[in-house]
């Protein structure tokens, strides 16, 4: 089996509804294959220009290869501006 | 490194939405210690009221070691019963 390294970025803001998101989440990717970082937006907001760019609205967020899925619910984008 | 294998289930109901999150997210978990069942509610209609004893609002939703996360929003359970 070929396994490429691929990039996974969870982005939060340190919300309740986001840090349970990482916890369980983001241990449950499988380490072989993705590397992910972890990136806090309200400490490093300026990337959330970057993270729009993926298509992101809210927080938590997970990018899978480019591509963001929403988890739950936890804050708008907006108001990390 | 004990790794028990915990499980998860992917709750869809065939929708666009659910079909991409199904194809990026659940691939992506790790197979070492995840078993995962995918749920198609629109043909197992039977099994709602399982994914709401979940928590599950909508789908799709991936349900990791009983805690429910929403992904996106592709729609409401209400809509499948």
């Amino acid at each position: 089996m070929s396994q490429a390294t691929s990039q996974a970025i969870f982005f939060h803001a340190g919300c309740p509804v986001c840090v349970a998101a990482e916890q369980q989440f983001v241990q449950a990717l499988d380490p072989t294959r993705y590397r992910v970082e972890v990136v806090h937006l309200g400490e490093a907001a300026g990337r959330v220009s970057e993270a729009e760019s993926f298509g992101v609205q809210s927080v938590p967020a997970l990018v899978i290869d480019g591509q963001a899925f929403h988890i739950n619910f936890g804050a708008p984008l907006s108001a990390l501006k």
